[in-house]
């Protein structure tokens, strides 16, 4: 069996935790200067093994493997959301790293081999999934065109420019060149370590519908206008938060998760009657059915809104992704090599969280495995896993991408 | 009687109204240069009638009538609400000017007289009634030295130093001076447009009291974290703002106001559970004990919210004014000003919101007028009122100016 160096690991994930560092995580938004440092690092990693690397033209770093064999597809992402936490990403990366090095050290591998690849922005800094949705052949230079940086409106093609990316081909992968695809990940929650088990193999990943509700009223004086006549944008918003959360507990999935983000209250003055309302909720199961019935449920409650007045209701949905399915054979694989490893302390569960995988697994068999998050907490600086849990894991990975590439003859 | 030159109101309403004109209505915010041009304009008509003026240290303006004899204090504002109406205090110096002249100009009235202010700061650009409550007394340098534009953070020291007013002394009024204040205003309600009257005497100002309730729950990632371990303190906000208007709505008196005019989320992002929500609630009442009722069924709510978790509630009072009644022989004054002018076009009503005229009420006895505001609307640049009741209104409070200093012997 090829041999991981689970100390070589955590040099790589250390290093690359110091690039962008903020407090105990990093702030490294996609096309930002850490984050393209971290792509150099990765890169040159991957060259030092013999792979042929690419940085394309939307930033996806590849690094493909020689040899003609079976090849297995690996990776995740080396952005950051926003101050966050240094695993988020950068794991499945450095794990995909270490399966593809220790797989090419590995003779009896020969001709068999890991691309390894880290996707650009999968963390939605410019748009969705932008990075292995290109590799898919999923994105056109018109979305891109488009595409801003939430946080400071920077068009995507000038920080491509900056980045000295702008006019290079992006690299559209053939699926049926792999195997698979296979991504590890922190948890991201706190099942794992509530239960004392080391490794979550994920059965499926949610997919998430995101609404835009849109409370329109009269904004008038706080002071002279009586409670009879007001068209309040705010409180008919707090009421439809309340009542979609009601609702959706009612006919919810066991699983399914819903969160009003935000409401924005405009003008959101002390003695002003909020004459407009903007609620960001969404909902996310990993069953296209509850989706569709819970939808159901919001489009109900606003009809019933509407009905009731005196604050019109204006619902949109801005994204929604589906469900993708794991393949039960790389499940199996995971869990056998993981049972290996560290007997009875692993478990399946869905993922409750937006992966890359869920893109590639519109083209190819695909698999992710988590490992498990101190606390549950994620997207804060304060996200963490112990030293111990990052060497295991990465065992384990490279075992399991060993067992998926054995299976492929 | 005096008499009432309500063409040259209209004039002086209109001069105001182009000076920081902004749509419609003004953008005229306490200091700025176009609130200190209409200061600079009512003062040389004062002086134009022999009135001693003053711009003093906080910029009030006041103009003292010549003579020994009963003097009545009359006034409103110049600054308006951010990109707001022209009418919301303007009216209320142009008249008591008006009145001023007409009193000034009738040898009936020798040795009696009308003095005439502009408070700084009624909308509470810098702080709480700054203006009024400095002519009063009651402001220390202490509350100047710390106070800031609310809008853009300017020290008010700054803006008073950039103004030319750093470094003079504040008037302070002697109340045994005078027979008591008189105030005219839009209603900023419908009530008067919508029962055809003309006249608005007001009984009573409302007292205010502002609180921010904080919720402190846990941020975390709104894929990831099951429902039943969450502590999201947006919805928890929601929920109180939807308890707090039943709770209310229950308790309230029969023109009791209460009104979330926001809530921020933080972050506020689409797919992260709120960990903090913060909440301004008011509430207005001219009943003490309204308000004392109102506080208790807020104060249970919270307790009850607390008992109840998982996200922790606390109440803080930003602000808390008194309700103030108006003097029974002033109402009575303007009322027969009223019924004399426009037979049966008068109603008595309180003032819902707050007035400089409530700081004068714990001094000397005070008075507030009406006139219809057009369509209610009122801190919107759309505010309006036709130009026969801004006329009718000068007539009616110039005469009833004369009536309160007649009774004064």
């Amino acid at each position: 069996m090829p041999t991981c160096d689970a100390a070589r690991v955590l040099r790589d994930l250390t290093h690359l935790r110091s690039i962008g560092a903020y407090e105990t995580g990093v702030h490294k938004p996609a096309l930002s200067p850490p984050h393209l440092a971290s792509i150099d690092y990765v890169r040159a990693e991957l060259a030092e093994i013999g792979h042929r690397t690419v940085i394309d033209g939307i930033s996806n770093l590849l690094g493909f493997a020689p040899g003609a064999g079976p090849r297995l597809l690996a990776g995740s992402h080396l952005e950051s959301q926003n101050y966050s936490g240094w695993l988020d990403g950068p794991l499945g990366v450095i794990y995909a790293l270490e399966a593809a090095r220790a797989i090419a050290a590995d003779p009896a591998f020969a001709g068999r081999g890991v691309d390894a690849a880290a996707w650009c922005d999968e963390e939605g800094h410019f748009g969705s999934f932008l990075g292995s949705r290109s590799a898919m052949g999923e994105v056109t230079d018109a979305e891109i065109d488009a595409a801003r940086d939430r946080t400071t409106g920077l068009p995507m093609r000038e920080a491509l420019m900056a980045a000295g990316y702008a006019g290079r081909a992006r690299e559209v992968l053939d699926p049926k060149r792999y195997v698979g695809f296979f991504e590890a990940h922190i948890e991201q929650g706190d099942w794992l370590e509530a239960h004392d088990l080391k490794i979550g193999v994920v059965t499926s990943i949610v997919g998430i519908t995101q609404y835009q509700v849109v409370f329109s009223g009269a904004q008038n004086h706080a002071g002279t206008t009586r409670m009879a006549i007001r068209r309040d944008a705010g409180l008919a918003a707090a009421k439809m938060a309340v009542a979609l959360n009601d609702g959706f507990a009612a006919h919810c999935g066991p699983k399914t998760v819903w969160t009003t983000g935000n409401i924005a209250f405009d003008p959101g003055a002390p003695s002003i009657i909020p004459g407009r309302a903007v609620m960001l909720f969404q909902m996310r199961d990993t069953d296209r059915a509850v989706h569709t019935r819970l939808d159901a449920v919001l489009r109900r409650l606003v009809a019933e809104a509407n009905r009731a007045g005196p604050v019109h209701v204006e619902v949109e949905v801005l994204r929604q992704t589906t469900p993708a399915a794991m393949a039960p054979t790389f499940q199996a694989a995971i869990e056998a090599a993981a049972e290996a490893r560290a007997p009875g302390k692993q478990t399946r569960l869905p993922s409750g969280a937006g992966h890359d995988a869920q893109i590639l697994a519109g083209h190819m068999p695909s698999a992710m495995m988590f490992v498990p998050s101190i606390g549950g907490i994620s997207h804060h600086w304060t996200e963490n896993t112990s030293d111990a849990d990052l060497m295991l894991g990465a065992q384990i990975y490279v075992d399991a991408a060993a067992r998926i590439l054995q299976a492929a003859g």
